[in-house]
């Protein structure tokens, strides 16, 4: 017998209204992990959580906070989509490895060791050199464990994302990123990478942002579903879900600023260039969040099973959230 | 001819107080680099620069607040001491490249890369791999560069220093360590380290902080005095001055406090240990501020001339500030 589909869309940055929300309904998902932060400080943080407090508040018919698998299961009975909260990058807890429980009890279940560049954590991808977990790194990916806020290393660099994987003593994610073999790129991950996040039991989710895409925005549905089922072969369909990067109503400025924070005098273009410096377009068959089932479809239509499918679009993110969003129990 | 001689001490972090105000005038310090902040952030770095503002409007006869040469001079003609601001730490500045310029004009004058663990910038001493200049790093560096923030490496790891150096289109500084050579510690700097800096023009401020010492607390003024002798052979008595490191009146926790921040739930030792956690104690020659001048009658029993002596005491660091403390021209 197997579990009720239940969709999950496992990392959006959406400019959300109230016609994303009941695009969510259109679409059937039962979770959305959202993005309450890139380069916010703790406090800023806290006003983004506050912000999606009062969208929660004022749309009960189709929102909830989630906080437990439980929540999902509740949420997929009423109707409603439960949003989690998380962090793209540890800005939020500072130099406070206290503020990593404090963030938990308000809500954050995902937290990236870094975004793009150095943190004070772990290496970014973007760095010329990798030192793998600093020693408040370290310190903070036990505290995590204990509290049970995920790790992320979808922005991270090879070795920083090894050593995670390592030193952790639960098993890691990376939420929205896409094997280097089948496209390379500087946000795509290694097969050696992918195979350790797996062995250990961590969730990789599929990323639907062009630069992370064979082709661009030109990519496929089917070239899409290919790419999975070789994933699904090399690293098992159950440790795969989907987190789609939608960012749908950004203006242009919100992803200048997510490349270049506070921290730049110069103008960084990320994955994009000064061509093409704004957010890229979506393919024709991923525009939305309301086209979230159209995945499903794709992956019908290369064979994957009912059940497979069920776990990629949801289920597998379900059993996941199910076993690393409580507190670590001493043995 | 020569100037007239001035006393600075680069590097202190005291408890002060009326007392010790006393003793720079007692020990004829015109200027003295004070430490505003380890571990703290731009808010909290505002509140200490509030608390030395304070200081020094209540006592006008002993102290005036360095921004310029040419205020040491001021000082050294009134009988003040010069009160120079410095952070120990780029925590201040945040994840924000534009605080750079807004504690310049708060008074900053110093500032470290990294506090021995690795910060946004750079790679501290204490982490087991180093980078070198992070992306945001680079860039700090070239801020700091333009309004007349001088780096200081002295907490930082070899690459990280030697990439500084290379990186600053102007001469940066140690402020506060001691040459490997004479006494191995973490926090001593190789040879290769302390050519690079004052090739460029660098300064080593000399350390008198046990853990930096050649026997600890059981250090010699004659040995003190030969390892400038040699460092001067090696690097040129023009580049070196003092940078006392006195922490006078601290209680033990806060070093407790520089060792571990809030980034840890471990107790880190730092340069002491368990059986030692605390402040070590003063060589019998360097108990106080008020012991400055025995440095430089060390030095003339060793042979050093008037004019090296007056350079060490404090001339070399008023050379240093007459160039770095403006902002950059362009040319």
């Amino acid at each position: 017998m197997t579990e009720k589909p239940i969709l999950i869309d496992n990392l959006q940055y959406a400019n959300y209204s109230p016609a994303l929300f009941d695009e969510m309904a259109e679409a059937g998902l039962s979770a959305v992990h959202v993005t309450i932060c890139y380069h916010e400080n703790f406090r800023q943080t806290v006003e983004n959580m506050i912000s999606w407090n009062r969208h929660i508040e004022a749309h009960p018919d189709r929102l909830m906070h989630g906080r437990t698998a439980n929540d999902v299961r509740i949420a997929a009975e009423t109707g409603r989509t439960a949003i989690f909260y998380g962090f793209q990058n540890c800005a939020p807890i500072e130099d406070d490895i206290g503020l990593i429980e404090i963030v938990y009890q308000l809500g954050a279940r995902f937290m990236q060791l870094t975004y793009n560049n150095q943190s004070l954590l772990a290496t970014g991808c973007y760095e010329e050199d990798d030192t793998g977990l600093t020693r408040f790194g370290v310190q903070a990916v036990a505290e995590m464990n204990r509290v049970g806020l995920v790790i992320d290393m979808s922005h991270s660099a090879e070795r920083s994302t090894l050593e995670a994987i390592d030193v952790s003593s639960r098993p890691i994610t990376i939420t929205h990123a896409n094997p280097d073999w089948w496209h390379p790129a500087r946000r795509n991950k290694s097969d050696a990478v992918l195979r350790a996040l797996t062995d250990r039991g961590g969730m990789l989710g599929f990323s639907l942002y062009p630069h992370h895409l064979k082709s661009g925005s030109d990519c496929t549905l089917a070239s899409f579903c290919e790419m999975i089922a070789e994933a699904a072969s090399r690293y098992g369909a159950e440790n795969l879900g989907i987190g789609s990067d939608l960012c749908t109503d950004q203006p242009d400025k919100v992803v200048e600023w997510m490349r270049n924070g506070r921290w730049s005098r110069q103008l960084d273009f990320g994955e994009g260039s000064a061509d093409n410096p704004g957010f890229p377009e979506q393919p024709d068959w991923f525009r939305s969040i309301r086209d979230f089932p159209n995945i499903g479809a794709g992956l019908a239509d290369i064979g994957f099973s009912k059940d497979e499918i069920n776990g990629l679009m949801g289920l597998n993110w379900l059993r996941f959230y199910e076993h690393n969003f409580t507190p670590a129990v001493k043995s």
